[in-house]
């Protein structure tokens, strides 16, 4: 099991910041959302805005369908859930996508406070390399059963 | 088909603000990285970098399977890329997941490069509102069929 130890970490940290200078030389793209398809446009925006503080910083409605672009102060990056009118038919979700994950600062109150909400949190979970803490965190679902890991600010996670 | 004017964008923006102030009073979720399984990681790792200048940022390796989080300088937001050793089945795609999305600077330039680097890539498209551009984009797909757009950095999209 090669986990990076610290001196790794710093390698790949350095490696990291060699790629950049080198792919700095191409065009770079920016990351800026991801997209995915909800059935009930309102459902969903609770469920971002209590789970998460997302809200809705542009929406485009149109008659066949509407865009809803979620962000917060914590990151630019925006979840984009598209509503397509009229659709009653679950969505589904295949075996490739995985999920959206978010860092928080106090991963317990944070739990606490899903549960307190009624929304359905997996129960808390380590990712260890034998004493070693690598990620602190659980996962919950959105209303249409979209996969998000919820973990403690730490180490790579922030 | 009501898309924000400018008056109607900058009262979203100052709603968003508005809801920013609100859901600083609860605790807030940093978005940080997308999750997707892929079948090759060298194959995804080169079309990242060639395509959007993604490199590694860090790598997780494990017996079963490994984990690569490919990152630029335009953002801190990751994709996280799972790959499980030893799986030859393609992974599915289901109907609700939609895609991770892009903006660059040149968008004419970039879609000519994806063109010369052999990578498959959609005509050039715009979405508009009557005269007023709203986006102007195209779509890929990575090795394992995940879509991917590319926005013109313009409005919204920046």
């Amino acid at each position: 099991m090669t986990v990076p130890d610290r001196d790794t970490k710093l390698h790949d940290e350095l490696r990291g910041y060699a790629a950049f200078a080198r792919v700095r030389e191409t065009a770079l793209a920016k990351m800026i959302h991801a997209m995915i398809r909800v059935l009930d446009l309102d459902r969903s925006l609770n469920f971002y805005r209590d789970a998460f503080g997302l809200d809705i910083f542009q929406k485009l409605d149109f008659p066949d369908f509407a865009l809803a672009y979620l962000r917060n102060p914590e990151n630019d990056f925006e979840l984009e859930l598209t509503l397509n009118k009229g659709r009653a038919e679950a969505y589904t979700h295949g075996t490739g996508y995985g999920h959206v994950a978010v860092c928080v600062d106090d991963l317990d109150a944070e739990h606490a406070r899903m549960k307190a909400l009624g929304l359905a949190a997996n129960d808390i979970k380590e990712f260890k390399d034998g004493d070693r803490l690598i990620a602190r965190f659980f996962f919950m679902q959105d209303p249409d059963g979209y996969k998000i890991e919820v973990l403690q600010r730490h180490g790579h996670y922030t």
